[in-house]
């Protein structure tokens, strides 16, 4: 059992991070800005109200933590196109005194959600391993990047445990739908309006997408975990292509959707996939959730939502 | 002929690539802080004093250019691991502003001074070619890479055509002696003044050291090369271990060292060495001046410092 602080432990994969870690029998303390009502179910969990960027305020919620679970983005791969300068400012920098305050307070490991899409980059069609050279075209993926070079800086000097999580496309239930970010929660709440849905050319364009649930269930073993690489990708190392996406999505909303076609845009690459294996085989196979299922289950809490508030 | 405004041009290797810019015949402009006397030789050169953290002025200054030199950094290798945040908020930030600030005034290219030893990190003992993945192991490298991320960001998606250098280790005259960087002025001056000097072990660590004005001579042709990479390592391409760096410092003294002996450090790489053939293709070759040479010429200038204040 382990004093575990979620960083962003009120968002997306935080808060099933949260419920998991609290499940497992860890004292969990949650640091959240709480622009939302609480999210996480799990009792007895300390909640912390501040600013991420507010590095006085997260150090002192370090106090008597031994692991911190950094998974509070606030930027998306296309609100960084937008404002690069906030992506060094707000998250780079923000990590950075995180990191910091981490070796000072005596934490012992500092496990970061980073990307497994947007830090890769265009690396071709085979699926990228941890050992495949880097090479982000967004200021997203190139923010991550340095904070994932900060964090090996750490590691290498003050003896902090830390773990970069290079996630593929999580989805599922609690996913925002104010953000940018997330094709499934995005695709199903415009099919549940009746409004019509974005699809790049022929909908071939493959991605890795994985249950956030599994995710978390899956991190939450970091917390205590005897042995771990620097860098992990976590993910489902299964392809599916939007056009699947879109089939699996109608069937479950019962419509057909309306698409509007459009020229996929620079920067978006045909095939962006991870090899998860040194993940799955340490820490035992990630995915449990098929696509179609979880695609099911977002499904009944976009349509919960829109009972409540429709 | 081109515009070209130089961040940094009263800089070591800054003052060099202005004398170098003005002789070609290209109007030039510095940009800097001038906390030291002018040392650009060269008559006609506008020169703008202020902060490269001042994002209006810079800005400003950009009135006009087609080509800015980004040679301005402030921090080194050893401040970065006192102050990693600082490279964050004062490199990588600053850069980040002058390349948005850049694209929307219209200038065509921007060249970047990276660095050739920190980018890549410990990548065994050949020598690194620019598709060697980089792996900074300091907060110094870590920075760098990412302000080469977003100049290849700016260049994918606003056509500003923007050119990296990872430069191994220029010496030569102008080096600050208030700066911990530079191992053959440290060593000169150490000498000069009869002082001890640091050699960790048996000295056998190898460098890449090229003399300053032959990276600014070819740097300067960068203002008007049709056609340019994103990225060049820069350098002597000679490996020099620090041993024959001292007998050649001592030779040109005309007096022994007192040698202070430390373990090496964790973190300095045995052999740091670049392969510099692309840019040496391109442009011809770099390194004209043999390092026995150089270092003569640098203890002339420091011999004459010491005259003229001592």
């Amino acid at each position: 059992m382990v004093d575990a602080l979620v960083l962003g432990g009120n968002g997306f994969l935080g808060s099933s991070l949260v419920d998991e870690l609290a499940t497992a029998g860890h004292r969990v303390t949650v640091f959240d800005r709480f622009s939302r009502d609480t999210v996480y179910t799990a009792p007895d969990v300390r909640a912390v109200q501040g600013d991420l960027g507010d590095a006085d305020a997260v150090a002192d919620a370090m106090a008597g933590q031994q692991v911190v679970f950094h998974f509070g983005g606030a930027t998306t791969p296309v609100s960084s196109l937008r404002d690069p300068l906030a992506e060094v400012q707000r998250e780079v920098a923000t990590t950075v005194s995180m990191l910091t305050a981490a070796a000072e307070r005596g934490v012992e490991r500092v496990v970061f959600a980073s990307t497994g899409g947007a830090v890769y980059g265009d690396v071709g069609p085979e699926p990228a391993s941890e050992q495949t050279a880097p090479a982000p075209i967004s200021p997203y993926g190139i923010g991550k990047l340095a904070v994932e070079g900060f964090l090996r800086y750490f590691r290498d000097v003050t003896g902090l445990d830390t773990i970069a999580l290079r996630i593929s496309n999580p989805y599922g239930p609690r996913q925002r739908a104010d953000r940018e970010q997330g094709l499934i929660p995005i695709l199903l709440r415009r099919l549940a309006a009746g409004e019509p849905v974005l699809v790049y050319d022929d909908g071939s364009m493959v991605r890795d997408y994985v249950f956030a649930p599994d995710v978390a269930r899956q991190v939450a073993r970091l917390a205590d975990a005897d042995h771990a690489h620097a860098v992990y990708n976590v993910g489902s190392g299964e392809p599916h292509s939007v056009a699947e996406v879109l089939a699996l999505a109608e069937a479950v909303a019962g419509r057909r959707a309306q698409v509007e076609r459009r020229q996929t845009p620079r920067g978006f690459v045909a095939r962006s996939l991870i090899d998860v294996s040194r993940f799955d085989t340490e820490f035992g196979r990630t995915a449990t959730v098929e696509l179609a299922d979880g695609i099911e289950r977002t499904w009944r809490e976009i349509s919960r939502e829109r009972g409540a508030t429709g």
